[in-house]
């Protein structure tokens, strides 16, 4: 056994590293004004997407961006052997709604904004290993249905503080199989994360809450894989924000490790200064989305090498933060690495 | 590829077995009055466990659970290549937290009442494909938890209706390894649910919510393995209680199938008629302390060959509930064997 991971280390290697066949991305209004606009696959300017919820809409996302990456690769949608994927609603209604449409054998995520990368780790497992031919991962998050779950109502109108994140509306899917040598991208190695807590109690600071688990896996990461950050085109962590991203070099630097310069957020590059998000994006659709409009497609076209792409969740809920419980997070990580260089 | 999944089925097949290491299920008050009270672990009369919130108290119950079967094999917990849990809150607090004590990697995992079956299917698949060595597979609820999420304030003192189910107070934890030939329980097969859902919008009739899914994934399991209900020494479903058991094994029928006398349902076992449960019991802790208290024993002791443990979930939230929409099921299965007689 461990025939792909050494005892003792939390990174998995995968000795034939599933490739990533196809991926899209869907994103909401604010996403079309953002800096990335023009890498979406679709994007709504109707925050309802046509539904008559903010909920439902969130389901279309995660809907379009699951059709598209199955139609991007040429197969129906119910020939998958799994979808694993997650969202930060109680329940994870926009996963479990969205699945029952799709009919196809399902695996529900908690990982909050490490979703995306909770479920590429899995997927990357399942393909590996032989019990799926070919595995959906996705997120999703909403604006609209993140701040009724996690913060005021809308109609509130409540001050937004300057640390504060602002929800991404957006969704991503990838669709792993096998390698096979035709594709551009694969994914090379995956760590699943400790949960860290530093005894941030701030909602309204969550970069800071995750800083520390962000740092905790890229660390074992590099270690584990005997790497140094100047061996990625980029260490993309999805989404500490500014404050968050700060932090993160800072805890490295304290170890001798210079993340700077390597060192990218998802949650402050999906929208600009303008857009007056305060600290950068967030929520489970950011990083899902940044993946999928714009690195994978950096990968695929041999415009970069070899990235990690680290997820960092948030896992506190209303009912923790209201009973005084610090804010635990947790971070996933995978390398991915383009097929160009190496053929 | 596709070592252990032949193309085109849904189950997946163990080449080598993954094996149980060892499990605990620990439960509340009305769990130490039922039927099961002297196969538990440890038991607690206080709905609190001592902690000041009963969210605390539920990830009492996991933490409990976890580091009593990680001591029954001898091993600390930080020794665990992997923790897959989850639980019936919003953002799964209760798993959470408590993975943020044990310091080892964590993935969450969102099933509702189906969360065990997932985890130890997930599970077994991370040993079987040779990523971890060693993986705990958790899942808990607490009756005061849930009833505030999805119900009503406890101290409102709501009425039940008679399809209603009691939502257990307790906790499972299983610990899976590659085989040794050692231990007496092995799993099998595995098979991830398709999300079903035939329009049922009554929160307080789960059974009748899950019956669908939990018939699509046991037909597609004895379907994919060529095996009969006779085959086992029971097909374990949690939570149908009994208004879903009976639906289970009237579908069943219509196809020919018959379920009477090999299924039982683990929302029937754990609380007796004088206990005033209604329906039966349900939560993620149903199905999980069933199986860690009394199942894997009969397994273990050779008084059961071969079961089917089939967790079902209903996917709603209270949110999706209040819009007005249906409840989707999803239903995962895994064949456990006993070694005994093979030996």
């Amino acid at each position: 056994m461990m025939r792909n991971k050494r005892r003792g280390l939390s990174t998995i290697r995968f000795a034939q590293p599933p490739e990533l066949r196809a991926w899209a991305a869907v994103g909401g209004k604010k996403e079309s004004e953002g800096p990335l606009h023009s890498a979406f696959d679709m994007l709504f300017s109707d925050t309802m997407c046509g539904e008559t919820t903010w909920e439902q809409a969130e389901m279309h996302l995660q809907k379009c961006a699951i059709y598209t990456a199955a139609n991007k690769c040429g197969m129906p949608v119910e020939r998958l052997d799994l979808l694993l994927s997650g969202d930060l609603l109680g329940q994870c209604i926009a996963s479990g709604y969205t699945a029952r449409g799709c009919r196809v054998p399902y695996a529900g995520l908690y990982g909050a904004c490490s979703t995306m990368a909770e479920s590429l780790a899995l997927a990357a497992c399942m393909v590996d290993g032989g019990f799926a031919d070919t595995v959906c991962a996705c997120a999703s998050s909403h604006f609209c249905t993140a701040e009724r779950q996690y913060r005021f109502p809308l109609a509130y109108g409540g001050q937004r503080t300057p640390t504060a994140q602002w929800t991404a509306t957006g969704s991503g899917a990838c669709i792993l199989g096998p390698a096979s040598g035709t594709n551009g991208v694969n994914l090379t190695y995956a760590a699943f994360g400790r949960v860290q807590d530093y005894g941030i109690t701030d909602a309204n600071n969550m970069g800071a809450a995750m800083a520390p688990a962000a740092y905790e896996t890229i660390r074992s990461l590099l270690s584990d894989t005997g790497t140094h950050p100047s061996d990625y085109d980029g260490i993309y962590t999805g989404d500490l924000g500014e404050v968050g991203s700060r932090l993160l070099c800072q805890l490295a630097e304290r170890d001798g490790i210079d993340l700077t310069g390597v060192h990218q957020d998802c949650g402050t590059m999906l929208f600009d200064a303008r857009q007056d998000v305060h600290a950068g994006a967030s929520g489970c659709g950011c990083s899902a989305a940044v993946l999928c409009a714009l690195l994978l497609d950096e990968l695929n076209e041999g415009r970069m090498n070899r990235i990690v792409f680290a997820g960092t969740g948030a896992l506190m809920s209303p009912t923790s933060v209201q009973q005084g419980e610090s804010i635990p997070a947790v971070c996933h990580a995978v390398v991915l690495e383009s097929g160009k260089g190496e053929r």
